[in-house]
């Protein structure tokens, strides 16, 4: 493998300079002024970017950690749960909710769907008494990216709490917790918050802390009202990845200086890129081709190439990592991640890699378009671009 | 406050240059060849200075993550817990094991006793039936370290699991796993380990584990078989703490370069410079005594001082901090860590500015011996030193 590495993933993402030094200080004790100054600008800023004025509670634990505190937190064991799933982690709701024991209603789409409000309506006034709907923002495993103000509202009208996977999207696309009445945003700090991963957040209204505080399910490390009670002041309910909440920090501050709406319209050009520039080439689309799906660019491996192929080459001889399919999705396509740290230059990265590599192994893509397409289509004004949602002929 | 910061307490605890420099790397991709390689080796550096053959499994969660585990893939709700307690972390034990809706059988003792196997014989005789003894190997608020093996043959005898909190003992004091016949050693990377906070693990026998398949307790990312499986693959089950993971693994390889043996003869001397200089200026020891006590140093506060006092000028005036007294000893001692990347010095400035501030505060104190003494008693032969046990005139 050569020296240098592309980390072009969904999740872990690579972390701006600024993050690897303030991780490479010195470590401070979780009690003292130092780290509560870090410690509470660090809960505000992830506030803001969740457009919430409500707690944000923060954990030391990977993503899966928020996920499994909301099931924790929310239901207790015999409670009726809705989860909406259309890929890999939408299935991880329902297994979550299994191993707590609670009455599960599964809206399960095929891999790649895009779930529509409508079908859930009907799901809730069919099972009734949901105490939860556990809806997925972005799936990572198929790129789909969710009308999700418009999957809440049903929720809300059956009186469910919205339970929100955030944890690809927090931070790349729009995400208004208060403004559309999202109960819980889950996410964690590897992704587009740009910082290692090893930190877990959730938003939580004041209905879903009530919920909280009724739930009989065990727990202790992941209780929500222990931690909110020691957030307030400030004193945290355990000793925290000190180090990555200090990363988290200056990563935050590095997202709410760029300013959250210029963040967002960088992941719409680089998702726009990713599609085009893979289009151009002649490959076909796996995840919607559409300006939300700005968080990973899922694609069909064309024939006659073995993905899991595709990605050892251009790890071991280029350093690029790619992420291939999960679960079913094993062997059909491989992804390409653009959230939090990146440019169009890795977008590059990515496709000159895959269209040279692909060329070798024998598939039939046209050379030497998609990087100039990418740029191009990155740098064209917003309102100018009409590429979304042609699949082909686009260049 | 200072620019420089001396971080002196019993954790987190200050991490080498090298461990901050493997901290600031680029973050891996937690399923690629470079991430394997670090977490093949962390995992046996781990089982090497846990001394055990058996299984470590890893965690990115804080310390108590990895307690929690322990009760929640040990016991079944309604299972008989024996927990033997005495100061804050035995009594976290006792929280867990009601969180988790054991049968909890508690022998308590005072905070600062130091508990003793007959009680607990007799205890596990009375109860009868219990599947695990929770125990504390390194009591952090009160400085006392137990005799592991004598406790553990009852809780062995009975046919109980024995589980042990070891978070601030493991790397810093004796243990062996295997040969003491301990199911399940639980720890976390901030201490001895001289890694920052943010990783647990626990070490788990084969009875353990037959345990956890057999447990109806809720828990998903601390569950021990999923994560044994993941790991058998070097296949983490979520995304880890990549960077702490690497940190940990540059921490264990100074461990164990120094030698196990090496580094528990350091903390013994660590533990009788801190004991010795603190006598040397006339403060009676809170904590015992005697070599095995080589994690903290728990001092009386003397008359007229606050300790909290004591603690805030330390830390404003020199950027010294120090710990207090928790829960029930809040405002009657003070405590001085030297587990992990410590030396004499570190002491040494610890009990330079104890003595100037206490001297400030209006209390009766013996100026100019304490750090020479502890310099003195550092220095000599292991087997030459004669003062542990003696409270009164031993310069």
């Amino acid at each position: 493998m050569p020296e240098k590495r592309y980390l072009l993933t969904p999740g872990p993402t690579p972390v701006p300079p600024a993050v690897l030094a303030a991780l490479s200080e010195q470590v401070l004790h979780h009690r003292g002024p130092d780290f509560r100054e870090i410690y509470a600008r660090c809960l505000g800023r992830l506030a803001a970017v969740a457009r919430t004025e409500g707690d944000v509670l923060l954990f030391t634990t990977p993503g899966t950690g928020a996920l499994e505190s909301a099931v924790a937190n929310v239901l207790s064991p015999g409670d009726r749960a809705v989860v909406v799933s259309a890929g890999y982690f939408g299935e991880r709701w329902a297994e979550l909710v299994d191993a707590y024991g609670g009455d599960l209603v599964h809206v399960r789409y095929a891999w790649g769907e895009t779930p529509e409000p409508a079908d859930l309506r009907l799901a809730l006034a069919d099972a009734g008494g949901a105490r939860a709907v556990f809806l997925t923002h972005s799936e990572t495993s198929t790129g789909v990216v969710v009308d999700l103000p418009a999957l809440a509202a049903p929720a809300r009208e059956a009186g469910a709490l919205v339970v929100v996977d955030a944890v690809s999207s927090l931070g790349a696309v729009p995400l208004e917790t208060d403004e559309w009445g999202v109960d819980v945003v889950a996410s964690g700090s590897q992704k587009a918050l740009m910082a290692p991963p090893g930190l877990s957040l959730v938003a939580v209204s004041p209905a879903a802390l009530k919920a909280a505080r009724g739930s009989a399910s065990p727990r202790y490390l992941l209780d929500w009202e222990r931690t909110r009670r020691a957030q307030e002041k400030l004193d945290p309910p355990v000793t925290p990845a000190v180090s990555l909440v200090r990363a988290l920090d200056v990563a935050l501050g590095l997202i709410l200086d760029e300013g959250l709406d210029a963040v967002f319209e960088r992941h719409v050009r680089l998702g726009r890129a990713c599609r085009e520039g893979a289009k151009a080439m002649g490959l076909e689309l796996f995840s919607p081709d559409e300006d939300r799906s700005a968080v990973v660019t899922a694609i069909r491996a064309p024939e006659p190439v073995d993905p899991a192929e595709l990605l050892l080459v251009l790890r071991d001889r280029f350093g690029i990592q790619l992420v291939g399919g999960q679960g079913e999705l094993k062997g059909r396509i491989f992804r390409i991640g653009h959230i939090g740290w990146f440019d169009v230059f890795d977008v590059a990265t990515a496709l000159a890699g895959v269209e040279l590599v692909l060329a070798e192994l024998g598939a039939e893509v046209d050379r030497g378009r998609a990087v100039s397409r990418a740029l191009e289509v990155y740098e064209a004004p917003m309102g100018s671009f009409t590429g979304a949602g042609r699949r082909e002929g686009s260049v």
